[in-house]
């Protein structure tokens, strides 16, 4: 070997060792500390991540493991006939899957506002604050404006349910108490964010209806402001900003649940694409998702309308992933939830290892349609007993005894406990007490007695089961793929959310 | 610039460039299969990953995200005297966080053998089976196994629990039923696996009392069996194979709860101190660990239990991290769970978003020690309820309101709600019914009526709750470390920690 040969190997050589000391990771001492707040400028060395041109966050609102694992499961199962199968959501086989704590200043079980503050910000706040500290003195300024204030990018906010609710307003407000929703949706407009769509506004004119509609608001700043699919439709690049409202509303103003959903209406999926054609930009884009609905369901414990979101919410990601597979080095897309909600477990003390879920299928509508379009008549008209069990067989697959045939599938009976229980729920809905007692309230919450019960006793003979009306304090994971995917590995802290995309953009 | 110069500038360059084509990674083609299953190979490559020379596995039984959050959250708190802190297990700050999914051939909440059976052998099989597949013919060859075979590696096999438990088995035997303890003891003794320590063998004379004892069968194997903390201590390296039999043994022939454990007893971190000096060698070694009480703890609704004995895992992994901040880039500690046990959850219907962990702190003994110690009592001499509520008070801190006194925690006065449930369940157990209904079995399970009522009352003045008796379909975490840990990132299959490991491994 020539001498100058060599000197290039050894050069080489030393290049190579240098490389890997760079490169590879080295956890060594992170091991009691904070891993992953340590270590997201090494990380971004390590993997040689840039600034992500094109960024989605979708945030599945009360989706953690058990709404995640459930559907994948139920998919399974229900495509297999009732076989032991999983069917993935396409996020699911992201290459990084970290998780991330919720706890907030005051609580284990944390609300919608702080986590999506913490998600959005990076500080912990209390339950019920949006992008204020705890003196309510100090304004957080989010991610969403510094990427459109430092880097130029369009921003997108989208939510099934309503875009002044908690989660869509951590990214643009900055409020005390997330129940302040005519000054949230001032900031809406004063945000000049580029592309809104989900639900309806919350009182739009304010609690008394006596200010200027923030629909109003919006068109004097300069938004389109669109109302019908056909409308929505036809909103073309380049017509500037704009918000959609869901032709379809459905309770509480938000988008309907995907169970109750029609095929020609827009769901979530067809929101994130319209907003890919108007956010696309050569500067780049910041897209927030809400799938706000998956944690309404699970607040009323109903098992298959939490699924069919969670699908939604699914789809909805599939939109993003056809757009990174486009641009894959300019790309991240991360899927996480803000919190656990309702305490959901595949499994169920009374069905013991045993899972039917597909006795979900049998359900057809969501508790809130049926509180809609059933309960409220049964109350005006004093329905019958006998008259109500026809319609929550027809609507939720749940057999009377006296009624079943050979034919009726044998888990779906119901028991004489499961009855009586059934009956309670009736007279207690036909006659709603002033207070519940505390096995009252464990039993129904706040929900409709009958409507609670029938979801609770389908979700059982599923093996399915909840715990809370509320949030729980378990970890949500963090689904990630595309340019800096790497920052969120480890089991890190929401705020740690913020930290890593903040750090990958650069702002400050 | 030189010419010389410039070509070594150039060639620094191109190397650069092809270290980080080979070392950064990149999932783009990932999304829709199976990421880890597909990039094992390719992980190693771009990571550089060697064959880990010392390989920790660590399972607590029954854990997954639910048990792991609620430790760290009750040791923050209760350290903070009830503020919302939460206070990780070292494990928690791996670098590497993923997720695997837990179902069987038939189960979707399926059990310690098919579980560890998966993480084994990267097979799935029936609920009970162990290491066959589900026609009991084809037997597979174990991890530790091969690695004992095919590199030379000593291998040790610790539990909390019974020796010849399913988890542990699933790493030496080859059975169709898990219930087979003896020929599991026999495959025990035949392995040559090198130390066993943990609790004692069931049935180490056949189910019939008749046969030769494994113990005898492993002095005649040329094991050295010690039953005493002294004689433990006595172990020495050189020692040659071994078997630790717990001094203190509790439930089931298992080694005591944590919780009812003295200071001057062996814990489970002690078995792997003395597991590390009895396996170390330079040809490697393979310990697998369980911490076997925490499922148990989690079957009876025993959050408290849980908690202690989740930390006992903890403190079982820092002697690992101790080791591994030895040899870093030797070794690889993984600490996952096989399933998820008792639906637990932080929250609870009852107490909404509040949570008061530290009411936990008042609960002294296990349920299994109450049973045992107490309740034994209560029925042999038919002890009144009001003297056992005098226990209920001392040993789990719940108060009936006659006996409050100011000075009294609030939040652990019984309600007349719950003092009816408590007294239900005190004459449920001293006239247990032949068979339970319904309503009965979902408020008790299989265990006593008052302590299970007891430790429930107790869950969910805490804000803790659980669904089921059984295991249920929670994904559990992978956490990892060391050389190899990248390829346990991501979402993915239980029997992929099995290729993972056996890739890495190059055994085959």
């Amino acid at each position: 070997m020539k001498g100058k040969s060599k000197r290039i190997l050894s050069a080489l050589l030393m290049v190579l060792l240098i490389a890997a000391t760079i490169i590879i990771p080295n956890y060594n001492n992170n091991v009691n500390a904070s891993a992953s707040k340590t270590s997201i400028s090494k990380v971004i060395k390590e993997t040689g991540a840039t600034v992500p041109k094109y960024i989605f966050l979708f945030i599945g609102d009360g989706m953690s493991y058990p709404q995640i694992q459930a559907t994948s499961y139920y998919l399974g199962t229900t495509a297999s006939k009732g076989g032991v199968k999983t069917q993935a959501l396409s996020f699911m086989n992201f290459p990084v899957a970290g998780s991330a704590q919720t706890f907030d200043s005051t609580s284990f079980c944390p609300d919608s506002a702080s986590t999506a503050t913490s998600i959005s910000t990076g500080h912990k706040t209390y339950s019920g604050t949006i992008n204020m500290d705890t003196s309510f003195k100090v304004s957080y300024e989010t991610i969403a404006e510094k990427l459109k204030k430092q880097m130029d990018y369009k921003i997108g906010i989208i939510s099934s349910v309503n875009l002044n609710h908690a989660t869509p307003a951590a990214f643009y407000a900055h409020q005390a108490s997330r129940n302040n929703y005519y000054e949230i949706g001032q900031e809406m407009i004063a945000s000049g964010f580029d592309y809104f769509a989900g639900g309806e506004l919350l009182k739009p004119a304010g609690s008394d209806n006596s200010k200027e509609s923030i629909y109003d608001l919006a068109k004097k700043a300069g938004y389109r402001v669109v109302r019908t699919k056909a409308a929505a439709e036809g909103l073309r690049k380049g017509y500037g900003k704009s918000i959609i409202i869901s032709e379809k509303i459905a309770d509480g103003g938000a988008m309907p649940y995907e169970l109750d959903a029609t095929s020609n209406e827009w769901h979530l999926a067809d929101y994130v694409e319209k907003g890919i054609e108007m956010l696309d930009n050569e500067k780049g884009f910041f897209m927030m998702v809400e799938g706000g609905k998956i944690d309404w369901a699970c607040h009323a414990n109903d098992a298959t309308s939490t699924i069919h979101d969670t699908v939604a919410l699914g789809n909805a990601v599939d939109v993003a992933i056809d757009f990174y597979n486009k641009h894959p080095e300019d790309t991240l897309i991360l899927v996480t939830g803000d919190h656990e909600t309702g305490g959901l477990t595949i499994g169920f003390a009374g069905t013991d290892y045993d899972t039917y879920l597909t006795n979900l299928e049998n359900q057809k509508i969501s508790y809130a349609k049926y509180d809609s379009d059933f309960v409220a008549g049964y109350k005006k008209n004093n329905t019958k007993f006998t008259a109500v069990l026809e319609d929550i067989q027809k609507y939720f697959g749940l057999v009377p005894k006296s009624k079943a045939t050979a034919a009726a599938n044998a888990k779906l009976i119901l028991t004489d406990y499961e009855y009586n229980r059934l009956s309670e729920a009736y007279d207690m809905t036909m006659n709603k007490p002033e207070k519940l007692d505390q096995e009252e309230y464990v039993l129904y919450g706040t929900y409709e007695p009958l409507t609670v019960t029938i979801t609770h006793i389908l979700n059982n003979k599923s093996g399915i089961d909840f715990t809370s009306y509320s949030h729980t304090g378990l970890p949500v994971p963090v689904f990630a793929i595309g340019n800096g995917a790497e920052l969120f590995e480890g089991y890190y802290d929401n705020t740690d959310i913020y930290d890593s995309v903040a750090k990958l953009t650069k702002v400050k």
